[in-house]
């Protein structure tokens, strides 16, 4: 199998998984009990949180451990707004779902929700952004990099912005922490959203940097971990294997940017020199190293989903996170695309587990599967196809 | 070590990381793809959910998975409340915090809390209930057996009268489920709390039973997983162990019940028979049977977990999930115990990983920690202790 969608999950690293497995083992010790048990988890969770802090470069006092990405967005929209009743938020109408929902929710109870339009690269509209804030304005969310086009926002002209009017910026950046290097200090965030298993950690944790000083109420209430924002016994192995990850990712995040990088620029070589009447959707240049993105004229995507799949390659048309719903992307929508370029798109997201030979595959059957597909498509007198 | 603190958390099966182990090497898709590793992810999860919904006779799709028991809690309290706005919640002064903490919440903004007084065996005072009961009741939520004390409730006459008046019933199983066979159609309950890493599964995942028919709204917002009633990207790997810790404690259920159940009365018996002015804490028969829980006349918990840990025994003084905080049992003061009897009790609570050996090895050690403590009691001459 050739798995190019790193963006809706990776493989776990394997030294993740070896850290992993003493707390899967005989270290099975409930965080918060006194006894030799219980310290030995607890020390290794804060082992893990200082990994974490390291990779963004926050103080481990300013990470706050969650469940994963969608868990942390909902902690920091719900704990911003419910600081502000009735407040107004500013965020973007192409964030991931994980922020979107809880905005609509906020909206129905009374906040006021204001959702930057984007060009036709996916980059919010940076004068708007300003042209929205008010008094009023308890909030701004805007992801780092787009999890279906890979285009990444223009963050510290956002988080100067938020710095002048004094407004708490939050960023979701499950799509970027590890793969391109990120300094919340330097760029001026006060909330980031991190997750695990989109950098080689396991599945079902992930962290919110919420940068000292700013108190947010907590959002899952019980015992009061996590100095009491966060409570529910820690999942300690997997927070010992998000720790690893974050390690591992620091180390190399510049010879894996590179590497990754790579083969997304031979994939995109390749599409657009080998494949007629293709579209590159997302930024040319601002855009996350692992994600290629494409429209093919008069081809349904999810029909290439399916054959890409008979062929053994793993990929997807856009979000895995709500690829279950069949809905059109509302990303791609924002961007001004037409029905019908939506649906014949597919996404492509790269790893440091694969290589050119995979790539250069992966071309040759998406040649193969075009040619097919537009035999058969009711487009095909309309765009010639041949 | 001898770990007597199975209430805390448990040791994860040998079985349940084998099946885990798939999912934490090759399987790493997400649920949510529609590729070949997106849809074993999801057909494993699937799986699991049947496994869990075994457990307690519940069908698969009355299965919510969450990422523990507090979630579940949050999850149950929130999604009934948010639907009678300002309405009655009966509870017990017992709960964990993970069922009192969200009700404060829920209690500062407008809704009625009860909160049911309990015996000195820590017994539901049932009359109480019945006059609780108003046409503004939106919740009962009555845990199933007491963390601390091992107390189970009356919980086939709670659900009657619950049905009665047709009022959901919410019970926090966690310390019971996996323990006790747990018939959730036969005991009438309609939304129940369970977490794995009590039952010898992994951390970090848990379920809520919520009886079909029954509409709550979601807690975590975004991707629309779990059928848009818990958002996030699946736990996979723990999932897939949770679901096999259930079917191993299906099968064992009997078996188990009655190993653990002989060491409790051991450890009973030979504490009672061997070591002068202690008071068993909780009911005598209405009992889960893992939980031992004593005051020891005289003597500070805290120091005997101290020293009980120096002779490599794991044990608690109560709940482990806010043993940090230090704070005194409210469910100890609940049952009317002095502040004394408080700080003197000792919680230790036995596993299937536990043998006969270690019982009597910890009651020898015991039986010196506390005359070496009572020597140096400041109650020395009040209680005569030689």
């Amino acid at each position: 199998m050739i798995y190019l969608d790193n963006a809706a999950s990776t493989q776990i690293h394997e030294d993740v998984l070896t850290s992993m497995l003493p707390y899967l083992k005989e270290q099975y010790g409930n965080p918060s009990s006194i006894h030799r048990y219980g310290r030995l988890a607890h020390k290794a969770i804060e082992k893990a949180r200082k990994q974490i802090a390291l990779l963004i470069n926050a103080d481990p006092s300013e990470i706050l451990l969650t469940s994963g990405g969608t868990e942390s967005n909902n902690t920091a929209l719900n704990g911003i707004a419910l600081k502000k009743p009735l407040s107004r938020i500013i965020t973007s109408s192409i964030e991931h779902d994980a922020v979107l929902e809880p905005c609509k929710k906020l909206s129905k109870n009374g906040f006021e929700v204001i959702y930057l339009p984007v060009d036709h690269f996916g980059l919010v509209d940076i004068k708007e952004l300003k042209n929205s804030i008010s008094e009023k304005t308890s909030l701004v969310s805007i992801m780092f990099g787009n999890n279906e086009i890979g285009t990444i926002q223009p963050i510290s002209e956002i988080s100067k912005i938020c710095q002048e009017y004094k407004i708490p910026f939050h960023t979701d950046a499950v799509q970027a922490v590890g793969k391109i290097p990120i300094d919340v200090k330097e760029l001026g965030i006060d909330l980031l959203s991190i997750s695990s298993h989109k950098l080689y950690g396991p599945k079902g944790v992930g962290a919110l940097y919420i940068k000292n000083g700013l108190d947010i109420p907590p959002f899952i209430l019980g015992g009061g971990q996590e100095n009491g924002l966060r409570s529910g016994t820690e999942n300690v192995a997997n927070i010992v294997g998000f720790g690893m990850a974050c390690e591992i990712a620091m180390k190399n995040i510049h010879e894996n940017f590179s590497y990754v990088k790579n083969l997304q620029e031979l994939l995109i070589q390749k599409i657009s020199d080998e494949i007629p009447q293709v579209t590159l959707n997302g930024h040319p240049q601002l855009r996350l190293p692992h994600n290629v993105h494409f429209t093919f004229l008069g081809v349904n995507g999810e029909d290439l989903i399916i054959k890409l799949d008979e062929h053994g390659i793993a990929a997807s048309t856009g979000s895995a996170c709500s690829v279950n719903t069949q809905k059109a992307s509302h990303v791609l929508q924002a961007m001004g695309f037409s029905h019908e370029q939506i649906t014949g798109s597919l996404r492509l997201t790269i790893g440091i587990y694969n290589n050119q030979k995979e790539i250069d595959q992966t071309v040759d059957v998406l040649k193969k599967i075009i040619v097919e597909l537009r035999a058969v498509s009711p487009f095909k007198e309309k765009y010639s196809f041949v």
